[in-house]
């Protein structure tokens, strides 16, 4: 086979701020004819995350940024339309990190197989993939949560949060989640099981924060920042421990934060309480903890231990616009682009 | 024995900004006769450290805070002149926690006898005693050097400081120590042989920092804040981990902090990097490295590996201006006032 088209969505400019249409572009290329041990892939399924946003940036985040023209990146499953590589065959379906894209030539060595007969493969966009990795390696490696302590996570209803307060409660935590309007905290008590939802919006969100960790917080999950983290780092106790996963209220902010200088006060804090502050990337603890990963995520989700929620919407060209909308909170679960 | 009078220096006000004389009161009073268990001691030696002025706020941080008319906190060397205990004799050298006073009934639980045959007593209140276990604590559990890392360590002519730095060399780092002024330099490399000493009171401070750790900065041990973390934070490497000791820098500020909010940068490169960032007090760690540290600490003294500097004054009055020359690194070494 050749001859096959690529449609692929490229980075035109930085965003300043909130991503725009502008700032991506749309491109065919034409593949090229496979070589030994590389696959052909048509892209089923696309995930779209946080992270991406940093990696627009012209500054070195969790690696090195996006140049304009490049293909932006993203975690995808293919199925397997051609192959010179022994351990696929076409009809086969794989997770790749293939970008966004319809068409992708991948080394075999980069994939890994899925089986759609166990699990929806979306899952290993979701809570068997990535983002449950994350929750899984950080909050039990840096979070340590133990039974009767209370675990406050931010962007709950997220992929990444609803995994980490699932776990914090088969933990024997207890879980208070936050999120953004009351649909996402409804969605954390009634499927999620938080023992507390609170609404960031709300104009009392400190006082009910505070209310609702009567023991004060033990461990928090950051994946926002802002707002949510100066609600929360007055009510952590000494030990707390901070797995700092993300800061998406900062991700689409430009030029410096404004108001007098509260660096000197957090250290402060972290001196008297004896706090832990520690950043992660989850590729930083594949290799110690992908194994029990994959082994009691797919337990806990077999179970019905640990739910998951996704928001699949059609379309590769409306990945721009939903990429910003996950951004500004406004999808629901685990944000999946169906090709 | 009875009517023996302790003079002893109490809290007369909450010092604003740098501590004065009116803010301390010297009060003389009769010691109750000795009860079954306790201890009548004459106070030799008497530590200052740079914690005492956070328990002077009136404000939670370590240990509540003192109040108006209390005396003045420390640890002390004393000599035993009556024991209604039966481990301690008239003569025998203690260590205790009876602060700035001449003399101080104790029961004889809170004491721990020394041996004035194997080292000068004062190396209990510096490298073999509080400041020495800080040191060797917070920059093992927490820094945990490896050969051939760079670890920086700020007050570093300092009790706490030269330990952390004799310590880190012996697990094979390399060692950069900041000071202030030549003379501090000069003692970092030719009594403590740090591998590079630079002096924080230059201008051109953060490039000579940034010269001195080619290789960046994997550890740095925080006893100071303000402009000297101002120059370490962008040097340090990506998994560096920060023991968050000491904050002298800010003892005596008043008042929020000027400038820009440099919070949400500083959490950022904590995401981006991974790095740990750990505030501690000593006391978490005695249960489990206290024994270690006794037995390891004492050798590497004895064998002349881990050197250590005092700077002794006379007199009890002289505490207060001793101690506001402390928080101003006006002294070099471990300061104790001998009464």
């Amino acid at each position: 086979m050749s001859n096959v088209k690529s449609t692929r969505i490229v980075l035109a400019a930085r965003p300043s701020g909130r991503p725009a249409e502008d700032d991506f572009r749309t491109q065919t290329e034409e593949l090229p004819a496979l070589k030994d041990g590389q696959v052909l892939l048509k892209i089923l399924y696309l995930s779209l995350d946080p992270y991406m946003r940093e990696r627009m940036k012209d500054a070195k985040s969790y690696a090195p940024p996006l140049q304009i023209g490049d293909v932006i990146v993203g975690g995808t499953v293919g199925e397997v339309v051609e192959s010179r590589h022994g351990e696929f065959s076409p009809g086969d379906t794989v997770l790749s990190y293939s970008g966004w894209k319809t068409h992708a030539v991948e080394d075999g060595e980069s994939l890994r197989k899925l089986d759609p007969s166990k699990t929806p493969v979306t899952t290993a966009l979701g809570v068997l993939g990535m983002p449950g990795f994350t929750a899984y390696s950080g909050l039990l490696t840096i979070g340590q949560p133990k039974p009767g302590e209370t675990v406050v996570v931010a962007a709950a209803s997220g992929p990444v949060g609803s995994a980490v307060g699932q776990i914090a409660r088969l933990k024997g935590a207890r879980v208070v989640g936050i999120a953004g309007g009351a649909k996402k905290c409804a969605l954390l008590k009634n499927e999620f099981d938080f023992d507390e939802a609170i609404d960031h919006r709300g104009e009392d969100f400190p006082e009910r924060l505070k209310a609702a960790c009567p023991q004060g917080i033990d461990v928090y999950f950051e994946n926002v920042g802002g707002p949510v983290w100066d609600a929360v780092f007055p009510l952590l106790n000494t030990y707390a421990r901070v797995p700092v996963c993300g800061l998406v209220a900062h991700y689409n902010q430009t030029g410096a934060a404004e108001g007098s200088d509260r660096l000197p006060g957090m250290m402060r804090e972290i001196l008297h309480k004896s706090l832990t502050i520690r950043g992660f990337i989850q590729t930083e603890f594949v290799e110690t903890q992908m194994c029990a990963f994959s082994e009691e995520m797919s337990e806990w989700v077999a179970n019905g231990q640990v739910k998951y929620r996704e928001d699949i919407i059609d379309g590769l060209e409306n990945a721009p616009a939903a990429f910003a909308g996950l951004l500004e909170g406004k999808n629901v679960g685990k944000l999946i682009v169906k090709l």
